[in-house]
């Protein structure tokens, strides 16, 4: 099944990832990620959903969303002229010997060390899901401890913005 | 209000979400971000979650996370000993004349530019909240266009790892 990234503007309320969600659950399909974040405008909150389904069946969801009162525009974004993004920390574990050879693979992805400790290592890198999934492939051998991954965020290309389709209340 | 971040690991599946997202809403909680993605195990997600709220409430939320089912282990990290990373797209309109003050901005925190055109640019930041929060101050000036945040991931500094409340079923 194909994935595809909706963006969505929301009211930046205690209700709304709730509404959301239980659209998703309600019909059985599962969220691959969610990320929701503050735009500009602090009553207004950016989501971004990844989702793994068929055409008919994304293009039903987004309907369903745009009726929802707390959501002021949904876009479904083409992959392949949007900038999709993820940010994933992974804690490895390291010894004198291992560490180097670490560090060196963390560099290829550009990669940022952000901690260290006797036994491990903790890296920072971002990019497209495809380049998280490598990193973390490439780390598995030496023990990964923890993973965590924000979800994709996601901007189209160009200088359009989102419209909105109906007027924040 | 501080703000408080609570990391669990969660069953990788349709509902979970939302019965997360129901537990704060019902209760009137605005949850500040939330992130979700696959762990190293694809049928265990971890959840990051940023609320504000005082100390009493949010240990309430996490005794009443802990008790769904499909949370597996919940921790309340301590955010001066934890590694918290957020990553931001920010589209700026640009022109001949600004685009160099922007690049330059961007330089310094260390922000890509991954996508250029006539009327704008976007760039892509990672740090904790203050420093994406100080970027956009600075890129205001100049017009967002659009803002795509992903909230906050986590991991605690050191080689511990999440500890298993519940066997996962």
């Amino acid at each position: 099944m194909e994935r595809y990234v909706l963006s969505a503007l929301v009211q930046n309320h205690a209700g709304v990832l709730s509404h959301v969600a239980g659209l998703f659950s309600r019909r059985g399909y599962n969220i691959e990620s969610l990320t929701v974040g503050e735009t500009t405008d602090p009553s207004v909150s950016r989501m971004t959903i990844a989702v793994r389904g068929d055409e008919a069946i994304i293009e039903q969801i987004q309907k369903q969303l745009e009726k929802l009162v707390d959501v002021a525009a949904v876009k479904l974004l083409d992959t392949s002229s949007a900038v999709c993004r993820e940010l994933a920390l992974i804690k490895v574990g390291a010894t004198a010997d291992t560490r180097p050879h670490i560090i060196q693979t963390a560099d290829i992805f550009r990669a940022r060390i952000v901690d260290v400790c006797a036994e491990s290592l903790t890296v920072e890198v971002t990019g497209d899901q495809s380049k998280i999934d490598s990193l973390i492939e490439l780390l598995r051998p030496f023990g990964i401890r923890e993973l965590a991954r924000t979800g994709i965020s996601a901007l189209e290309r160009g200088s359009a913005s989102l419209p909105l389709i109906l007027s924040l209340i």
